[in-house]
This record gives structure tokens, sequence and C-alpha cells, in this order.
């Protein structure tokens, strides 16, 4: 018998039959012998519809009575889904975030948890009775009613799983795991038993958008079993873990996915005298304009001056590029260059850390393909490079095939 | 300086203009230099909305999550209310009725207020704040969420005057007050400045449904100064008080309005032996029936038997009317009759405690008009005849007209 912390987000729960659906799912893991303590979101289409109507009072409304409105949509699930559970015989009982209580900080819209009181909770499960809590949402110090933020129902997931110590933290989405790479760009992407936290957090920043970051974070700051799923499928999913769990048990890949990034555009400055501080005069424009800065990578010229290049989200190239140019213009420097017909391609895996020649194997693996490789950087357990966009398709099933990703044998 | 608990009702509030408006409308009494806390009922349609959620999961639906769901209605609004008065420069608060706290016993779905905490409503208000507070809702000793029972937003309005106080609780509404008697029946009615608790409450039951009755014993029992307004047009509007009020100041009135009642169908069992406990014979399988009975009157017969004649509503015409012929020949009663094509008119009055033949004037402006009365009940303040339902309009205008009701010139 486990405890077992399931988050069920707006699509699974988007109408009365598909909260009717969950429950006969929730039963299912019930009559299994677990305890269950079931995290939702608001029906899919109600926070944009609250939002709406916040929008027409004001354009700008924010801070505590946008959290107020909210967190409403969660509260429908919640008694929703505990009828459902109701009507099939279940006991079950629901929790806004207040009622937990989960306590934030006043920081409304996006508050972060600091703590999560489950004595409610463990006596309900003691009672037999299924947990319903609203994600999502908790209280400050004060009560008044908080917001995590968009896509915060995963982290009140994660949060309540490791408050509780619950065996692991079901998510339930719309896709049956975490892949290989994009099922839609290489056919053959097969989906992973198992990850890594470090490998997820690559891979969901890289854009493969199963799970919120800060739930991946804060799954692996507390060592909870996170496991993703599908809401319309069965399956084992895919679960996440630490890097050291049942070491010995599997037989680790050397790359578990490869990632890829549309959205990106490339900005270089050549020629910057290279004195301390210039990176910081080159960037510290570009983020006081709330630009976001991806890949950095800087190489030292022949002249003792330098080249820098950079990239950012392809949205905001224009403005990137006229703050580049003006900063070129202070600084000397020789020339100002973009391009915003780029893609990122990664590999990740935690195996790259004892394999050696990973990176090489992948630059060789392009280059066959006749793939020029624009911009490189590489971390612990990644390595990205930047391609012309036109290759992306090419370079990802390359990629896929070269490390033998469809082959499921060492799992 | 006054402080002023205002309630604005769904129809107030029923879109995001009807929200702008009403927010105009507070910071107007707010400019007056009144302190200001205001209870709003869920946007109209919204409750109709959420139970028809709840009843595709379960058409039996209620208790405690029927209450976590419908008190979502009341919060939408507080948030957008409360947005309103702060883009228009005014400092604003939303409180569920958990954060108040209004206490509540824990009967889900028709809970009853125990107490209020109004310390934090106190601290906004000297802060300047405008307080916005969700009506219909509370919550029990252990933090579940309970409602009032629908149109209990009335009674939390006046819940809180009581608590915190209140100079005035302001009862805002599609109409702009109470009225002599309906104006659809009689286009000379006039809007009462003045009316007593009592009156009111026999007003209300008697058809004129303008407050919820709870909230009007709840305003007489604590002694809070009722007004009723419309919340579309300017005006005093009718203010309810107690008797004793300003007694010196107002010349009374003798008779403050005419009430009436169409739903009224009336049943009579002849020759019913006059023994103790012969009315709860008759009555007892009635309410066990669940029907309610509304005017009983029992006269004695020439032959020591008795004659027995009730009320009940229309619908409930034919069920009760079975269940008397039951009784009758358990009973060895004569006759069984019936009429469901009957009216209730009412006179309503204090002014007829101190002023004799009141009775016989009603009786004597019908008898003027041809018009037979079926049946007479009348209590301290009231005088009421069932006559047949032809005679409604022709009765009701006889008797405004005979009390002199159009001629406002007494106050």
């Amino acid at each position: 018998m486990a405890l077992i912390v399931q988050k069920y987000g707006g699509t699974s729960v988007g109408s009365v039959e598909r909260i009717e659906a969950v429950a006969d799912k929730i039963i299912g893991y019930k009559q299994q012998g677990n305890d269950l303590v079931v995290v939702v979101s608001a029906m899919s289409g109600e926070t944009n519809r609250l939002t709406e109507l916040a929008k027409q009072i004001d354009p700008r409304a924010r801070g505590r009575e946008l959290d107020v409105l909210l967190t409403t949509g969660e509260q429908v699930t919640i008694a929703l889904l505990s009828m459902a559970l109701q009507k099939r015989g279940f006991p079950a009982r629901s929790y806004t975030g207040g009622q937990v209580r989960i306590l934030t900080d006043d920081a409304h819209n996006k508050a972060r948890i600091l703590s999560i009181d489950a004595d409610n909770i463990r006596r309900d499960l003691e009672l037999g009775r299924i947990v319903v809590v609203a994600g999502f949402q908790g209280v400050d110090a004060d009560g008044n009613i908080t917001t995590l933020g968009r896509g915060g129902s995963d982290t009140t997931g994660v949060a309540l799983a490791a408050a509780l110590k619950a065996d692991e933290c079901q998510i339930f989405t719309d896709v049956d795991g975490v892949y290989t790479t994009d099922p839609r760009v290489v056919a053959e992407a097969r989906r992973l038993e198992r990850i890594t936290f470090e490998e997820m957090l690559e891979m969901a920043s890289l854009g493969s958008k199963v799970l919120q970051i800060r739930a991946v974070e804060f799954a692996g700051k507390y060592n909870v079993p996170l496991r993703v799923l599908s809401s319309f499928e069965e399956g084992e999913g895919t679960l996440i873990t630490s890097d050291d769990n049942e070491e010995d048990s599997v037989e680790q890949a050397v790359i578990s996915g490869i990632a890829f990034n549309r959205d990106e555009a490339q900005l270089t400055i050549n020629g910057v005298p290279d004195t301390p501080g210039v990176a910081y005069e080159i960037l510290g424009p570009v983020s006081d304009a709330n630009i976001e800065v991806d890949m950095i990578v800087q190489n030292i010229g022949a002249d003792g001056s330098t080249d820098f290049t950079f990239t950012v989200h392809r949205n905001d190239y224009e403005a990137a590029l006229e703050i580049l140019q003006n900063t070129a213009e202070k600084l000397g420097a020789r020339e100002v260059s973009g391009n915003n017909r780029i893609v990122k391609l990664s590999i990740v895996g935690v195996g790259m850390r004892s394999h050696a020649g990973i990176a090489s194997r992948m630059f060789e693996i392009l280059a066959r393909e006749g793939i020029n490789i624009l911009m490189i950087s590489t971390s612990e357990i990644k390595v990205s490079v930047v391609v012309d966009e036109k290759y992306l398709e090419l370079g990802v099933r390359a990629l896929h095939d070269g490390f033998d990703l469809a082959d499921d044998s060492e799992e």
C-alpha cells in the first residue's frame, strides 16, 4: 500500500465527462490499496474566462484581488470531483489551498510555498477518504489568498508529496510520458521509462513542455519521485527520479533525449575591446529591456579584440538588435550581425559525464549530413548547437538515429 | 459620517457593466464621508450555472461539496468589484465569508450565522478602505465552507451591520422600495418612506418579495435600521425600523399596505366531531406530506360538530384534497369540499393596534363592491380575507382607495 499524490491538469478535468473519467481512474488506484491525494487545476478555459472578466474591469488587474478571482477556478473543480467520487460510494473531501493550509509568501500572482500543514489530510487518509486539493493556490501568513502563478498546480502536487512523504507524485497530462525527442519530428521517438531530475530540467527548458520547471526543481530538491502519465490512456509513463536512485539496476543510456528549440535568434558583436566588464556592458542593456538571453559564447579574436554571440527568443530579436547596435557604437566595436532563422539542437544525458567524446560524436553526425554548426555551448549533461533552421528536422533525426535512441534494448 | 453596510444582489452585479455602475454608486456614498462595507451576491445566472454543473455530476448533490462549489460565485464578484473600486483610485479589499470570519453552524446548504469576527474589517475601515464581503457564505468551527441557503446575502448584510453596529443596512434591489401594494395592480400604489419590521414581515410573507424574511427577522432582533433601495435609480427607498423608533416624529398611518397572494387554495371539512385533538388529526397527515398550511379557521357548528377550513399553496391542492378525504372517512365527517380558485387579500399596519374598527371597515369596503368573503383570519397587525380569485384586482384597488393609501399627505 502506497501513498500517491496525483495531479490532473485543466484538460484532464475540462468537462463534467472528463471529471467523471478522472474519478474512475482515481478509484482504480484506490482499489489497488493506495492512499490518494489528488491535486486538480481549473477546468480548461475557466482561468481564461476569469482573466477576461478581470481585464474587462481593468486591463492591468493583478495582485491580491486577481488571486481571489482566479482561485475560484480550482475551487469549482475540487467540489465537482469530490461529488463524483462520493456518487461512486468513495468518501472524499475537498480542500482549498487556504484550507490545507498551504502557506506561501505574499507575492500575489507568483507566490512561493513556504510550508504545508498536512494534518487535516493525514486524518482524512486515516479515515479512508480520498483527499482532493485545489492546485495553484495558497494563503499568506495574514490569510490572504495567493496563487503560485500559471501552471503552479504541478508545484502544489510535488509540495504536497514532499510534505506527506508520499511514495510517488504522478502528474497526469495529455502526453503519456517524456520522449527521446518530439514524435512529430522523429516517428521512432521512444517513451523513456526513466529519466533523472537534471535531464528533465534540461529537456523541459529546451522545449519539451511536459512539466513545469519549478515543479521538477522542487521534486529534485526534496527527492520526490515524479511520474508523468497520460490522463486518457493506460501506461506506465515516465518516472523522474534522482541520479543515484537504483543506479545499478538500470543500464544507463549515454544520451536520454534530443531537445530542440525553434524560437531562437542569434546576435553577434565583433571586434569588441577585450576588457574586463565588457560582457556586462553588452548584456546589461539587453536584460534592462527585459529580454531573456539563452546561450552566450565569447571567442577571443586575433587582434586582442573579442567576438561575442548570444541568443534570444525570436520575438525579441528586433529589439535586441537595436540595443546591440547602440552598444557597439559606444564600445567602438567593429560590427554587429544577427540571424533570426536559426534553431537550437541539444543532446541531453547524465551518461555524458562518464563517457568521453560525446560532443565530438554529435558534431560528426551533423557533419555527415552537411549541417553547418553556427554556435556551440556545453554543460555537464548537455551539448547544444545552433544551426540554420532549415536543418532542424534533419539534425534531430540524424542525432536520434546516431545515438541509437529508437532502440530500447538498453532498458 | 456614518458607517453603512450595503448589499447588492445578483441582478445589480449581473455583468461587468453593472459591477462598474455599482462601484460608481458606492464611491458616491464614500465621497459623502461614509465608511462602507459592501456585501455582494453571485452575478445573476452564476449560481444556476454552478448548480447545473453539480446536477450533471449528481442530481442529488448537496452538503459540504455543494457549498464549496456555490461559494465561488460570490468570490468572483467580490474580486471584480474590488478591482473596479481600485481602478477608480479607491482602496478596497475583498473578503470571503471564511476570511471575515463569519462563523456558522455546520448545517451545510442552510447554515445559520453564530458570530462574526469583524476585527479585520474595522482595521480596513480605519485605513480608509472600502470593504467588500461575499454574501451567503461562512465557515463552521472546523473551517469547512458553509452557505446560508439561497438569498442568504441579505442576512449576511444585516448580520455584518449588527456586528459592526452600523448606522444603516441598505439593501439594493431591482425595486426602489416597499409599496403600499403591487403597482402592477394599483397604478396609484405609493412607495412607503418608512415601515416597521413587523409590517415588513407580514408584507413579505404575504407575497411582496422584496427582502428575505430571515434578514428582516434578524434586523428586527438586533434593531438594525434596514433600507430598501433601487440599484438602478436614485431615491431614498423605504426605511424599515423598529416600532418605537422616532415614534413621535412620524404621524403613523393606520394601514401601511395591501398584500395579496394569488397562489392559494382552500379546503374545508364539515361536520367533524368537536373533540380534543381533532385539529391535529386533520392537519397532521397534511404536514406529514410536507404540505405547508397557511390560514386555519375553525367554526363551531350547530349540532356539536365543527367545520374546519384551511388554505394551502395551489400546487398542493390535489394532494391535500386526497389526504383530507381519507381523514374525513376516518373521522366520520359529513363532507369535504375545496376551492382552488381563491386568493387572499390582507391589510397590514401597526396602527391597527390602537384603532378600533379597522377590520369592519375592510369588510364594508369589500361589501360595497359586492365581494363575498369566504374566510377571515386576523392577527395583531393584519387582517386577511379569502375571496374568489376574480375579485383580486377589484378588491385590492377598493382597499387601497378605501384606506387612502394613495394619498401621501400623512408622511
